[in-house]
């Protein structure tokens, strides 16, 4: 029968105990949220819900058409050049999502006959983008600039380096100044994910690429996602315009996708003027963070040091990590729970969003939960 | 030097007349929009932006987090559970866009030793959902279901055949019902993309699979977007429930993406309200289709006759297809110029949206203008 091989596989998960079902929340609940990725608290920011529903009003619900057709409003160029501005790139790009902006880079700046050095630890979309391109895919040990090096130093031809700038799961940092040193050596280029710098890090929350000193280098490209700190949806490639002009003509998921709808780019493009304003907001996330790491660590838990907004806390087994967040959620807080497959190293844990809007009560409350429930 | 090599591929296209750019349009235009994939006028529909708007301030600007984490609200559950009752089937997934949702069909349905029979002319997220899939994929010949046959006769193990329901380039419809008897006789799934089908075939525009009695079918999975014809933006997988929850699992693009905008989803849903309460608007844009196919060609234009709301016509280059829109541009009226490389076959045609808003005077408007500027 068809897709009967579903079952099997089914089965097979269900024996793991890693059956994934979907839990619709309600508009408003009293759990505290710390497995949500709105860093900044802006997703229900008066401006940013003023921001959707002003741009729905003025363009409608959707885009209508591609962005090389009827998919480019003065909104979205609007949206790219204040986010290009903020960030310190020459140019910006935005997609349906990040994932999307993701797979844009990664095949359009990898042709036929050039290297992709991938850091093991990167994104779902990073490594479709990967499994996508036209080039050839080495995958090397996780932060290991010298493994970038290495990889380089091998190949003749266009070749571009590719990683996270924070990690999803344990929220580590990638070391973007060895990485674009690592770069430069060997003419390559470099392509960094900030989904989840944008907001965090940076002055005033320009991301990653601004801290390090590497926004608007023209070897240099960075995707960002409007659906975390920006509390939106979509995504966006930054780099230089050469190389935004390219994506426009080569990148298929920016040609054969609708563009992003209105409401979507009018709430993140409010976000980014609250940025701009309250710059404060960043170093509030990180403060948080540091603070959530601290606690936890006295707390004798097994808490990775924030390099963002994301607090990582280790758990002993995937069953326990799904039980615990399950005692936490019958607590009252919301975590989130990462284990195999979504775990490359297979180490299951809870995944704590430091939002810069939490109080210094709500931070002791959800410390207080998650040492009370532990393994 | 990095990104070099994109000097000379802008060269080539620029030689080739191929460089595209993009042009923002105003908020409100005198253009008679025949180029958007608007297909019921909907976009700009009242209770759709109020869709949008009413969302937004309910649920945020974005959904905050995967659709397993933060990001299904109670909105996504209604969603899918009304779109999977409207067109038919048991039931629905929502991605943040179309593309997405065929990535997450074609990939999670054809794991390691299936076989993929591909048609030719499929959309380019189809394409690359094959591309990323475990599976073999096989291309065949365009809407040649015997061509389905031989190659799925060929394959021992999982198979699924996989095609558009309306192709976007030229409007025509596959052999929906021979697919389906083809993938019957080999045990084999169906994945069709109802894109350009939804609101516009099938009884009261339940799409294309209902309409050729396929829907519910428990070898039958659909996909759809909510950008064309539900004016929004976002992507469907409908199917039987056990499939659907093997796509919760699976499925890359689900997993590992934030979930649709709460805006783009109160738009789809708004919009799919619409239709239920007025069926009369799929018929209306099949219709405007009908008159549109006639007049053209009663004006001595090679247009192809339409199944859906999609009108193609037929140019004797690609210079002169871009000159022809362009000029079609400066005459008031806004038509789709597809070329290559983004049509397979290599020929160049104008595309025109058969909305089912326009008015007798509009398309008397619209084929006088393209007649008056005809290469
Ligand atoms: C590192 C990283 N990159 C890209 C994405 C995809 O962005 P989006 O959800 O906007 O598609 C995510 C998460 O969703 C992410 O964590
Ligand atoms: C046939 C077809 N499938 C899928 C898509 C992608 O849908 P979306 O734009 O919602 O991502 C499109 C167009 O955009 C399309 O024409």
């Amino acid at each position: 029968m068809a897709f009967g091989w579903i079952e099997e596989q089914d089965r097979a998960r269900r024996e793991a105990g890693l059956v994934r079902v979907l839990r619709p929340r309600p508009a408003s609940s009293s759990l505290l949220d710390l497995a949500s990725n709105d860093y900044l608290g802006l997703a229900r920011h008066p401006e940013v819900v003023e921001g959707a529903a002003s741009a729905a009003r003025t363009w409608g619900g959707g885009a209508t058409g591609s962005r090389l057709v009827t998919g480019t409003t003065a909104l979205h160029a609007e949206l790219e050049s204040e986010l290009a501005g903020f960030c310190g790139f020459e140019a910006a790009l935005v997609f349906s999502s990040g994932y999307a902006a993701n797979l844009a880079a990664v095949t359009a700046l990898a042709p036929h006959g050039s290297l992709v050095v991938s850091d093991a630890g990167n994104h779902a979309s990073l490594i479709d983008g990967c499994r996508l391109a036209r080039g050839t895919t080495q995958v090397v040990g996780h932060a290991d600039p010298d493994a970038v090096r290495k990889a380089l130093a091998t190949h003749d031809g266009p070749a571009v380096a590719v990683s996270d700038t924070v990690f999803s799961v344990d929220g580590d940092a990638a070391p973007l100044a060895a990485l674009a040193d690592a770069c430069r050596a060997y003419g390559a280029g470099l392509i960094v994910d900030d989904a989840h710098g944008l907001g965090v890090l940076g002055d005033g929350g320009r991301g990653a690429p601004q801290g390090a000193g590497l926004a608007g280098r023209d070897d240099v490209v960075a995707t960002v996602t409007l659906s975390k700190s920006l509390g939106a949806q979509g995504g966006a490639v930054l780099g230089p315009a050469r190389v935004v002009a390219h994506l426009v003509n080569a990148a298929r998921t920016f040609i054969f996708d609708t563009g992003l709808a209105p409401a979507a780019a009018g709430a993140a493009l409010a976000a980014l003027r609250l940025l701009v304003r309250e710059p404060e907001r960043a170093a509030r996330a990180r403060a948080v963070a540091a603070e959530l790491h601290e606690r936890l660590t006295t707390a004798g838990l097994d808490a990775v040091r924030p390099d963002a907004a994301v607090v990582s806390v280790r758990a002993p087994s995937a069953e326990e990590a799904v039980r615990w967040a399950a005692d936490c959620r019958a607590a009252g807080l919301s975590v989130g729970c990462f284990r195999p497959p979504s775990v490359p190293d297979g180490i299951s844990r809870l995944r704590l969003t430091a939002r810069g809007d939490l109080s210094r009560e709500q931070i002791e409350r959800a410390v207080r939960v998650i040492g009370e429930t532990r393994p």
